[in-house]
């Protein structure tokens, strides 16, 4: 399969998922609109949160596949695998609107996340090593830099579900970081991502 | 990421949201067919209404990604918080019809709508300013009218909204000239947006 | 607006149409698989033939675009005005199952069939008259076949809305008999659509 | 329509059929988010095989069209059959996890499963047959070698309905082993799809 027709599949998938989130969002509880809508909080916040992970995981993809050349049978069922994790993302946001963020919702929210993150690691381990599907002149350095870029946040993910007893608006709080780190503007990102956001300023 | 990539996932997320709006409209209220149809026609108002304004901010997306020539991460997440607010609104649609346009519900609405041309306009003043990713060529002039129209529909909306507690289809009726503003032939907008019609007639 | 943009998001809302008309179909009725499966019957059947009849508009459209050389405000507020209503179909189609198609469901269904016809024909009639959009040399017996392949069908769903007070079923056979019109071979369009078949075999 | 047009209108419905999935997932039976989460697993299961099971229909699907040349009305209409009986999938799924798999709703899902192969081989029996669109040159080995592929998932789905009164999991692990045989490396296969292998590193 051609990685351009790949990749519009994927961001088809993407492009669905972060539109269905808002379909958790339902007229509930009865009363005014306004108490409709203060009824529903948790799953706003949960809507916004879910929002800007997939998108986050859109961008990451979209960067990694830019240093792939070619796919091949197994690259493809990895990556059907991501989105079928991606895809699954609904339904742990529902749990947490549900149960207002409960303990057992965060973890499963987490597991869910970093499964992600796990899974776009194993997609990148099985293009670049012995550099089978990226180009042959890509640094170590830059592959190992992706690595790290994709595997930090299941840390942080590890870290928020360990706080789920203790706080969990704590936890909810850390998870949004994983997005902010990468939105806001970030001299240690900065330095290290000088390739990705050349490609990203339309160069690459 | 290169533009039409990011053009390409902003229209499939246009293109889902608007086709979501049917999923608010099911048989209800029991009897028969025509019975269930004048039960929810409140719904089937604010549906044609919702699917207008998606469409508007559509087109008006697509007219302001045409004279953006490159992208950088900034404009890549300010857009995705674009389409995060219009991906929600489905959701304060579905509060419109099940409160039959309540006062509150208006204002959800109202505020939902504005958000978009305040973002919107947030994302023109982001790639604009300086010239940063459009063309270095762009008469300040134009720069300005674009403001303009992205946020003359925000002083509608607060009309609408303030006037929501006196008479509330007069609110939505205000609403709905937005759109039409922008559909029906209009001499004020034809002087001004030459350039803009000319690539609507496919020679840009 | 380029054609192709245009084409691709009229493209991606007939695909999210034709496959959200599942979502109408659900496990209900308590008991086995297969005495669910039974009890949503008409479901069944309004299923195969809301997606049968949104897949010949998907290709009347695309029939109809190939020969529009270029686009305006006007031609892509009309097209937004025809994927509104195809948009829409889910909801009649709904209607039809909730009430195994009653009289007025069957009057709904008809009318929002024959709307899509009708603003189909609208969208041609603003872009071939005076060859406003379509191609100078374009034969006005063609044009005025276009209109006759448009506006056929409202007339039998005419009859089929008037058929149905006195049987329900022979309205659903008529109404199917449209889109079989334009699958089965076809002496009758065979002779006069030689140029669109030469499209379909990608020769155009 | 030309074959690109028809390949970018099937490859949206399958994403969108494949995302969908996930909507017969809610938060339902009570309790916490882990209660919840353990009260639908059997719809987990019967996602995860959907979800992966559409995959594969996508990616045959990709296979096939990439040897079909041209496309002509029998075949769009063909195509858009097949989209029909993949565009149900999420049904005979949602069936599945509603009655934790009950026998009927095997014999429902697995006729499904067999209708798109069904489907399927008819549509590479209308291409391939007399080489009406296919490359002349295709060898009638290849020819046959596709509606093995094609035919041979039937026998598995007729053996795992045959087994359901039996050992209801066991129908499924049966059903699962269609993909896995495709996904996972396999020396029969290997052998004899090198010319699609080849198309799937990028190089056809």
């Amino acid at each position: 399969m051609k990685k351009t027709r790949l990749e519009a599949f994927s961001d088809g998938v993407f492009a669905i998922v972060i539109t269905l989130l808002v379909l958790e969002l339902k007229p509930e509880g009865g009363g005014s609109g306004w108490q409709m809508f203060l009824h529903i909080w948790p799953k706003l916040v949960v809507y916004a949160l879910s929002f800007v992970l997939v998108g986050l995981y859109w961008v990451a993809h979209h960067n990694m596949l830019h240093f792939v050349e070619k796919t091949d049978r197994g690259f493809l069922w990895l990556n059907l695998l991501l989105l079928m994790v991606v895809a699954f993302i609904p339904y742990p946001t529902a749990l947490l609107g549900a149960t207002h963020a409960d303990e057992s919702s965060i973890w499963i929210y987490g597991v869910t996340l970093a499964l992600t993150n796990i899974v776009g690691t194993g997609l990148w381990y099985y293009a670049a090593r012995k550099r089978r599907l990226v180009s042959a002149g890509l640094s170590e350095e830059f592959v190992r830099f992706v690595y790290k870029l994709h595997l930090g946040p299941v840390l942080i993910y590890g870290v928020a579900m360990a706080m789920a007893p203790l706080w969990r608006p704590g936890s909810l709080v850390l998870i949004a970081l994983v997005p902010l780190f990468y939105i806001l503007p970030n001299p240690f990102l900065e330095k290290r991502i000088a390739p990705i956001a050349a490609l990203q300023r339309g160069e690459g």
